[in-house]
């Protein structure tokens, strides 16, 4: 199980995320890949860059004899996009997008296939944590997603051997898969994602509002910490405006709980409790290097996963491990036998083992660990 | 005049901003360059890196024949190393230095200097925006600089030529030498550093927590907008416990804008109020824009300033510019000759021509413009 048994790939919507796709798709020679946009004047710049093997023309036209369909326009637009898709697409394509937030729009996208019967089962819901402050086609960087995180949101409806096989691909482009429910993918990215982009936000705005005041030298004076801290403030407005309005609550969330501990390191400066200040900014320093240093791939195991044989146990599996921050290299599947019922193989980091098995062992599943032959590429 | 006057170059401190502008001025032949740590273990670790021409074991021994001292240890012990390195280079050593706040160490540098007759003339404050969340001798970057802005705060004090052959000589390094007065350098870099800094501590701090709560996933779903928006968070707590304790007024100010503004943002999202969270998004996307994309340098003019032949000429001119965020390209002196007042040359980029001249006649001071012929590298 690897990705070459998805030999065409379709992207529909041409713009940073979509762009660097078919970039990298076709910059490691993974699939043949076929981009299009709505908008004419994309598809000629699609077409100049090169980003993929073919520009089509309609969605119709790019999705004819794909294996796997990736929908990158913008999120509003998603659900209509794949009814559009489904009735073009062979009925066996695995159809995925790459929207920021997941629980809403799965729960859309799956009542719309399962209207058609169109197959909710070979959709995952994706969102690549990976992006710029840049957009369009021009920004297109066939790099983005190397090593970059990679989260699916299979849900019960999602095909085992769709997560599988979508998966495999998204880890032949350099990314490190990790499954996790919907709804929890939607508060963390409140977390980690969205309150950034309101802080950093803010802060630009402060120092824009200077500028006014104080005078030009704000400009000059601001080095590369104002300028890493803010990047992601030059994003789309409207992009974001969608973004933290459809994640409303778990943003006020998010935000309250900077707020108070905002206010926290504030009396203690003003208050002179330089003891309280130093641990603040020590938490975070550590805290900033855990989050970050994740440390190099080092060997793997397999984690052999009894399973019964029906639809949604590779996502129970494989969200449980993601819930544990545990990203998944591999899956693969060994059917049942006579005698024997089928089991799941998940390749995952060996340093993580003893965690992995916990978190499936308190989902009820039965698991034992396989050592890794160094010299296998994936399992199964 | 131009950086070649200044021959030999000690830097007193081998950390991440001592050991940079070593091997800067090294990697460029700007000068030959020895450098010193009061830790052994230190030296010896420069030596191996080979940062600069030569490591001396001591202050003394480092600026014998220094014709710049470059003092780059922790800011608390800044002024007791000046007086010591007045002890043993020649009398006419210029002498800077690089710690994060200017206005007290400045008064606390000069008294000193002054006390001893060490000549307080050929002192200027500096402080390079350019920094990492690393320190050390490894962390230490020949480019460092690069295009960086270092600000240099001058006096009443201050020998005009002392600061045009310092200013010059970290334009060689490829600095941009921006000239403001020590107290506007303070309340700037409350609003574009340390308010950045405890509001990226605050972030880590707040998804560190998160991880005991939510879990582990939290790392794995940190992209590259987490990453960059709390990078400085990684810097060291406890010289940042002493600059924002250092600089607390403009601090605690810095923060109340910024949580003034942070609440308008969140009652916006709180209430559904898009336009007005759109509204502030936009400004801060344009601001971001606005304060870090500053174009490429240009063609540039020379300011002729009329000014009484006297001390401290320069300071009032180039700080004039420098809270309008304007760069001094270059500066040289044209003596008085019989019958006629001396005059400064500022060189600036041609787009700031106007401000610049506006900036200085507010001072009282008479200007006006002379192009620049390409082919001439520095004015005078």
């Amino acid at each position: 199980m690897t990705a070459s048994d998805l030999r065409r790939v379709a992207v529909v919507g041409g713009g940073l995320v979509g762009g660097s796709f078919a970039a990298a798709v076709r910059a490691r020679g993974a699939a043949e890949v076929t981009i299009t946009d709505v908008d004419a004047s994309v598809r000629e710049r699609l077409a100049e860059l090169a980003l993929a093997d073919r520009v089509a023309a309609s969605v119709a036209d790019a999705v004819g004899d794909a294996d796997l369909v990736v929908v990158a326009t913008p999120a509003p637009v998603v659900p209509e996009v794949i009814e559009q898709v489904v009735q073009h697409a062979p009925r066996d394509a695995i159809l995925t997008d790459v929207a920021s937030l997941k629980y809403d729009l799965i729960l859309n996208v799956e009542s719309r296939l399962r209207l058609r019967s169109a197959g909710p089962h070979r959709f995952v819901g994706g969102h690549p944590m990976a992006g710029s402050e840049r957009s369009g086609p021009d920004a297109a960087d066939p790099e983005l997603f190397a090593a970059a995180t990679w989260i699916l949101t299979p849900s019960a409806a999602t095909d085992d051997e769709v997560l599988g096989r979508l998966a495999a691909f998204l880890r032949s482009l350099g990314a490190r898969v990790l499954a996790l429910p919907a709804e929890r993918h939607d508060e963390l990215v409140a977390l980690v994602s969205h309150l950034p982009q309101v802080v950093a936000s803010v802060l630009a705005d402060v120092a824009g509002d200077a500028v006014d005041t104080v005078g030009e030298a704000v400009l000059a004076v601001a080095g590369g910490g104002f300028r890493d801290t803010t990047r992601i403030a030059a994003s789309d407005p409207a992009l974001w405006l969608g973004i933290l309005t459809g994640n409303r609550e778990a943003v006020l969330e998010a935000l309250d709980a900077f707020t108070t501990r905002l206010a926290v390191v504030r009396a203690a400066l003003d208050e002179g409790q330089d003891a309280e200040l130093r641990a603040a900014l020590s938490r975070a320093s550590a805290a900033r290097r855990r989050l970050v240093d994740k440390g190099a791939p080092g060997p793997a195991v397999d984690l052999v996963v009894g399973l019964a044989d029906r639809p949604g146990s590779l996502a129970v599996a494989t969200t449980a491990l993601g819930e544990a921050g545990i990203n998944v290299e591999d899956v693969a599947m060994r059917h049942a036998t006579e005698g024997r019922r089928g089991v799941l193989l998940v390749r995952i980091a060996a340093r993580d083992a003893d965690r992995g098995c916990r978190a499936l062992q308190q989902r009820g599943l039965s698991v034992h660990l396989e050592e890794v032959d160094p010299g296998t590429a994936a399992p199964g």
